[in-house]
């Protein structure tokens, strides 16, 4: 694993170099994760040429960081105290004669920024951009290996909570309790807060848990995801309480699906992103079922849970192959509740059997 | 309370005037929460001298939303699908003629701080800098009350898990079960990931759980705490598993014990902010522990886990009343283990009875 962080340090120096920048400065987490292995909290790499020197605070024990950081041209470089890294790190890209520095305007703020052009006073500082964020688009077969048993550690934690009584309890503790089976599994976390809607509260893409509790004849949507080596997945299931559904509940569960399901279908290299919310949003509307404002139903997915590339009714472009997204669609009646179902799939072409499902819990309205 | 939240903008509302603007952009979360009682995620409020503008993302169910959004000088604006609410409140800002705009630019990134200006045309961005959160640092009783219920919750939790059976058990166990605990009995949430360390893991101020099991003869630390209507407090405690403790343990703990008390009973009205932190200092480096870069051992906490005062070795100015801080100090031995005991505790003047101690459970060596 510790080739594959080179080889992406080697893309990211290409990328600088073809814009004329003689270094980056990268202090977004997830990029810093994606480039190193690691990414301790406050963490900055600097990637010159030659070298890549990971700032860090010094608070960290030694175990905290792996093997593969001391590899080929990676060093580290601690920080004292409670010191800034990336003014330390433009420290020493100015010892290092950089002229360029390319830094994250989306992730600096303006101060950091200022306190990076004071220390790096010979550089001139650009804008590097979102161009970490795009070579992390397209995952390789380690990375999805990571994100399928995420998808495994939520599935199963789901199907362990659909085996137990849940008339009685509330959305706060059921919550609580698929975080802690997640970790039993073998999460790092939980991706997010797991949110859990009952009764008027189903349907919500991120309803904050209650003290409300589940009741007989409860829609109930769950949105949960695990985080496991950094890479998170994200799944949402709504299921009803007792024996027999309400009509309203069956059809609105029978929309919701049949649109997910669209959805999915469009996922293939070269398909437009906007194709899978399209394809959603088509059928909710033609049932009745309109916002004043969408939110797309889907978005990438890796080492953030809402990351290039972007599926929204209006986003532009083409999906790659081996991209991890979400597809989501939801309806949500005020006062009444709603269905959301959600999947991880990772695109694939038709030829390797079309796009890989990872959250493989039943789509299917049970009756709990 | 509706009040409080129009005196605290009233009170920035002056700092923005005798600084030159006439409206501040307010986009750290915990500063939006401060003057208007609410921050749900991606707000963004724009205070003008009449007005107080909360531009929020309209994903929002309205009950997540209080009514003391809307009354006196306060309102509402939605801001569609998944853009930016900086910018929008900049809009706004426009429109109302704002000619001199104070940012937060120690919060709004290099890439929001150009959309921002974009759309302000008209007027010309300053720094607010962290007048919010100097604001911020005397807590009104209000908020004393919150705080101290977020410790009761916290030390509810904690005592509750020392009755229970712990040699087995994981670190990543325990430290979900606490955090499952907190929210039994309360809690909006853990205020930050419960760090939970045995054997040669204890002593540290963040070890990350592990599956590491409980032994018996271990030292326990536990770093945990409560948030509850947005504010935090912070507590450890450090244990031994089995009846009798070695002698090194009884020491250590005893000169840690000894440590923590020095720098809980500095703490006063006037009292210089480094004060805690040398007095516990010197007791560890009389003892022959000292750090090569020296962490502080304690900071001011409410509505951030961090927040001003700082309380570090070198920081200048004094302490005021009604301001809590954390008083933490801690001692931890590579390969072997170690102690590190904090309590949360608002500043008092010796006339009300001194520091009031917010986290009560014990800090004796209890042996479990």
């Amino acid at each position: 694993m510790a080739d594959a962080y080179a080889v992406r340090r080697e893309r990211l120096r290409e990328h600088c170099s073809a814009s004329g920048a003689d270094a980056a400065l990268v202090t977004r987490p997830a990029n810093v994760r994606y480039l190193t292995g690691c990414a301790p909290c406050g963490a900055t790499l600097l990637l010159t040429r030659e070298r890549a020197v990971l700032a860090l605070p010094d608070d960290l024990p030694p175990d905290d960081t792996g093997e593969h950081l001391l590899g080929g041209d990676l060093t580290q470089l601690f920080v004292p105290g409670e010191a800034d890294t990336a003014p330390a790190a433009a420290e020493a890209a100015a010892r290092l004669r950089v002229r360029d520095l390319a830094v994250e305007e989306h992730d600096l703020t303006v101060a950091r920024h200022r306190a990076v052009a004071e220390v790096a006073a010979g550089a001139r500082l650009r804008d590097l951009g979102e161009t970490v964020e795009r070579l992390r688009v397209v995952k390789d077969e380690h990375e999805i290996a990571d994100l399928r048993i995420a998808a495994e550690i939520a599935d199963q934690a789901l199907s362990e909570l659909l085996e137990s009584i849940l008339v009685g309890r509330t959305e706060r503790h059921l919550a609580m309790e698929l975080e802690r089976r997640m970790i039993d599994h073998g999460a790092d976390r939980a991706a997010f807060p797991v949110s859990v809607g009952t009764g008027t509260h189903s349907g919500q893409a991120a309803h904050q848990p209650t003290d409300r509790r589940v009741e007989e004849g409860d829609f109930l949507t769950v949105v949960l995801g695990a985080r496991y080596r950094g890479y998170a997945v994200s799944t949402a299931r709504t299921f009803v309480i007792g024996a027999a559904p309400a009509p309203w509940q069956v059809d609105l569960h029978r929309l919701v699906f049949r649109a997910q399901r669209a959805a999915r279908e469009t996922l293939g290299p070269g398909v437009a992103q906007q194709a899978p919310d399209q394809a959603a949003r088509a059928i909710l509307q033609a049932a009745g079922h309109s916002e004043g404002s969408p939110h797309p139903f889907g978005h990438g997915i890796g080492l953030e849970i809402r990351e290039a590339p972007r599926l929204g009714p209006s986003d532009m472009g083409k999906l790659d192959n081996r991209v991890p997204v979400t597809v989501g669609p939801g309806v949500h009646i005020p006062g009444k509740g709603g269905v959301r179902i959600e999947d991880t799939l990772v695109v694939r072409p038709l030829e390797e059997g079309g796009p890989e499902l990872l959250t493989i819990t039943t789509k299917e309205l049970l009756a709990l």
